[in-house]
């Protein structure tokens, strides 16, 4: 029998050193377990999200160096494994050193290397220029390398083949996005299978967690290892990766498929995994029993998701305390139940700064989640310095409107007080912010809108809610956030005019602006206010986005309305929108579209398309 | 005699109908003066930074559109221009619709279609991924085209051909990166040139000001012109583009090659242009009289560049008005004199802020630097917060060292009273922070890293001082900035240890520490400390960094220290300097790197490679 390992481990972006010696440690517990072959994630090595560090040949070279380490560890075992491969005679398009994103089979200590392929490794074929990924940047593709050698990428879509007890095992070696064929030319599974009979698919992966994906998964590579008849092993890392602006979370979840594509293994998500089988089990036409895959489209992802990501993002950051501004809305009150959760209560200080404006009902509401998560409190108000600026401002002979009062209030909160109080706690604070917000910038540059980490930020108000009833339901099976928190109107409180006990709150309407925002953000095509306008005058507007049927026509009396509203928030979302994320804190990435990296933008004037104005001038005046 | 105009526009990013009307005025001013042929620049109509707004089809359709207007105003004179081009009926490989960086030529009122291409354009064959471009994120190039279609790439490479009074012409299309081929593996002009015999090559361009670039592409672009023995004509845009984090001047500066590749006609930087020149006299083997082009590589080339991009970006965000925090230090007194220049005086409010901590030296030197500039000019005080937030962090049963408290005092300046007063003077604040400060995050974070803008942010300290002579010299020709301020030690002033009158100040060693930063994050072949080491123990240094020779022995006694020292920044570099810069304002852009996303980064932990701990051992312990 050929006992085949998957290590999903958890790869530290940026330390071969680590990465290398953890690799090792699987090594030695897979050899002790008489495994023949062991499998790494993509770029286990270096990690994947480094930015412009590929561009340091130090760097490159130390990670070929803890290759060909990994290497002679190949004895008794042979290893699988992703890593930089570096052609130091030959130039990558930029000028700089040629770097593939490589597949490389280490067999008796050293690189296995077939007759006709240029290298002793695999080039990835198809790089992904979307999202958050970056690989023409850093990386030559198979295809560009094809063009350069006048071949056909067919050809160059060679297994590797490796000996195993006396047995040949053809291996179609896939990195990642290769097995997301769908949309590309060429399709390097199909091809690999067509050309020559193989034994396993393998596909080393660093992909990381976006909402829903694995469900989509399963399906693509069931049908791909189905379509072939071939097995198809999915190796993915854990941990997590950022390109500063963005924090991405990778769930592991390698996945074994068989020939009929079923799923026959699972690593659980968010956790380092040792995982065997037998190669033989996977030939069976009908393979042992199929497992269940959890599904990964709800809150419960989305929490596991955030979880992982707030605890490894503290730890590789070496922060252990968290200061958290607390209103007694419901933002800052799941922030500090997620906070409480990972980091214990003792870590987290919860601060409310009222001013003449907050309400005793949030402030008690405040105190009350701080009782409930055993968090210490402190009420720090901010009246005082508040009138010092407004009176320093005017004896500069300037005036600050009620307007600007409310900004300054913000930033009082967050850059004087919340800071200072994070320093002395010995830690950081949070930034709050939900998606909603963020994307309109309905918040203060240097106020609410600052922090650490944005770890709510890849949510909408609506998923925001919905976290903080998981939280009191399922993390803590107690209401550790008052259900007052659920139901008062949300609120800035800045003025009178955000008066929660009179029911004024924010000007959003989120069970439609959520949902409008979404459209503008995450939709693959993405939508704009011509799209918008043409589903108004279809009345397809609530299908179009999601949201429940006839708000449109209660929330907007008439055309104008409706045009007004979805101007202003455009208006906002390209404009004061953007100048503000420019300098938001890292965003923990959820869904498939988070600000940040993965939501490129530029601080553009505002456009509205001739078709639009049509529409508008159409609706507006309808008897034309 | 067939006319040609070049059309050196303002391109202002996402405003289609704004650039097409602009076009349409140029084309009318050319058909006026009687011109055959005009040109403009590489995506005149969309504009080329625009993020992530290529995902949205209606803007695409807007793009489509006006290119269509364009085409129709062809009557008389035939007009080359760069657009998005979309294939509605193909997915590009992120499943998007297909979009081409394309070459436009249109003629009777439409657009030239030739036999055996698919399109009735030409498609952009390089496409950068470097620095600043994601162009590969966005657009198919050519070499994918061909690899889909199975045909080399060469064989795509075919002239435009248009009909001028009875004669047809046939133009190599070049689109930018396309002429700048020196390191891939396909080269379109020398393609283009060898296949078929042209009358003229055509580079349509949108290439960012780099310090520097222009005096290469002079060099590149004349040799490109007399190897196909073709004169070349190159038309670049100007005005100011971004990606979020990073400001980028246009400089225009088109420049007609001869065919024997001497330059003929060169248009001013930072201007709009109409410029023309006769075909039949860059037919002459000796063309008339070259012209000198400047030299673009000193320091009133960053004066031009800081000039115009602050200029256009004020007028782009629609601000008219500024506030400056001056502290009587180099950085602070440069940007108010680069404002107060081009904002006029009494749009500059500036803003001294001292605490106890600040010399009266520094405080006269900033009063005399409002009255030399004819600002307006107020004192306020930053104590009496700052006792107060020292107080209620106590009161919190917190406390706060000294170390924190220098960062209470940054913060207080800038988020509490230089926010408050830019808001009140109806403008914004100026982030005076330099590329030194900024690289190893020596300045804090909602403090004096933060502002609407850091203009000086990708300027060297000696680079600051240099632009402060310029100012005083070359700008004011009279000594606005006091020449006191050259003189005294750079510091912060935020603690007894930063005492300017004593002579103390900040922790970094000018002269050698902005030349080691410079080989970390400006070197194309990035420096690291292991790059360092070995300079270091072949004594060549300051050789490798360009600094001082002999300083390095001077500044560090001995191996140990010139290690600490190195290890010191290179962890601030990797660290809380990106930590900082995710949350910095956008930085406007000089050098062949600057912050934000023309370096990108993740927030990683610190690493020294294997080879950097060896050499590391071998310096300290010398026995061995």
């Amino acid at each position: 029998m050929l006992k085949i390992a998957l290590a999903q481990i958890k790869v530290i972006p940026g330390r071969p050193d680590l990465n290398a010696q953890k690799m090792l440690q699987f090594i030695e517990r897979a050899k002790a377990e008489q495994a023949d072959l062991i499998l790494f994630p993509e770029m286990s090595i270096p990690g994947y999200l480094l930015g412009d560090t590929w561009e340091q040949p130090a760097f490159l070279r130390d990670c070929e160096a803890w290759g060909e380490t990994i290497a002679q560890a190949a004895d008794t075992i042979c290893i699988l494994f992703g890593n930089v491969a570096i052609d130091w005679q030959k130039n990558a398009d930029d000028g700089r050193v040629r770097k593939y994103n490589a597949f490389f089979a280490a067999q008796n200590g050293k690189f296995v290397a077939d007759g006709s392929f240029p290298y002793p490794f695999r080039i990835k074929t198809l790089q992904p220029n979307y999202r958050e990924f970056d690989d023409d940047r850093h990386f030559y593709s198979l295809r560009k390398l094809a063009q350069e050698l006048s071949t056909p990428v067919d050809e160059l879509l060679q297994p590797i083949c490796v000996n195993i007890g006396g047995r040949t095992l053809k291996i179609g070696a896939l990195l990642c996005e290769d097995g997301w064929s769908d949309d590309y030319s060429v399709k390097p599974a199909a091809t690999l299978s067509r050309r020559t009979p193989l034994d396993l698919l393998v596909n080393l992966s660093s992909s990381p967690f976006t909402l829903g994906k694995n469900d989509k998964r399963h399906r693509v590579f069931s049908r791909q290892a189905r379509d072939a008849g071939v097995p198809l092993i999915y190796v993915n890392n854990v941990g997590i990766q950022n390109n500063g602006k963005t924090v991405y979370t990778f769930d592991g979840c390698s996945t074994v498929y068989g020939r009929n594509g079923d799923t026959l293994l699972h690593c659980p998500p968010f956790e380092e995994q040792l995982a065997y089988l037998f190669f033989e089990e996977l030939q069976l036409a009908q393979a042992t029993s199929a497992v269940r895959v959890p599904d990964d489209r709800g809150i419960d992802s989305i929490y596991s998701c955030l979880r992982y990501g707030i605890e490894s993002f503290l730890e590789q950051t070496g922060l252990a305390k968290m200061v958290i501004g607390v209103s007694g809305g419901i933002d800052s009150a799941v922030a500090a139940a997620l906070y409480a959760h990972i980091l214990k209560p003792a870590n987290v200080l919860l601060v409310n700064m009222p001013s003449q404006y907050n309400s005793p009902t949030t402030i008690n509401l405040a105190h009350q989640l701080a009782e409930n998560l055993g968090c210490r409190y402190v009420e720090i108000p901010i009246g005082e310095s508040v009138d010092l600026t407004v009176r320093q401002i005017a004896a500069a002979g300037l005036s600050l409107t009620a307007f600007m009062r409310e900004n300054v209030q913000a930033r009082d909160r967050s850059s004087r007080i919340l800071a200072a109080a994070a320093a002395a706690f010995g830690g950081a604070f949070t930034c709050n912010a939900n998606k909603s917000e963020m994307t309109v910038g309905y918040c203060t540059l240097y106020g609410d809108e600052s922090g650490c980490l944005a770890a709510l930020a890849d949510l909408w108000k609506h998923q925001v809610y919905a976290l903080g009833r998981w939280l009191n339901e399922q993390v803590y099976a107690r209401p550790v956030i008052p259900a007052e928190v659920f139901s008062i109107v949300p609120s800035a409180e800045l003025s009178p005019e955000q008066d929660v006990d009179a029911g004024k709150g924010d000007p959003l309407v989120y069970p439609y602006h959520d949902y409008l925002f979404r459209s503008f953000v995450e939709r693959w095509q993405r939508a704009t206010p011509e799209d918008l306008l043409s589903w108004y005058r279809e009345g397809t507007v609530e299908k179009n986005l999601g949201c429940e049927p006839g708000l449109v026509a209660r929330v907007f009396p008439t055309a104008a309305d409706f045009i007004a509203d979805l101007e202003r928030w455009w208006r906002l979302y390209t404009g004061m929108g953007v100048a503000k994320r420019i300098q938001a804190p890292p965003v923990l990435a959820v869904s498939r579209r988070a600000f940040g990296f993965d939501h490129r933008e530029a601080q553009n004037p505002v456009h509205f398309t001739q078709r639009y104005l049509q529409l508008k001038q159409q609706l507006l005046s309808p008897e034309k």
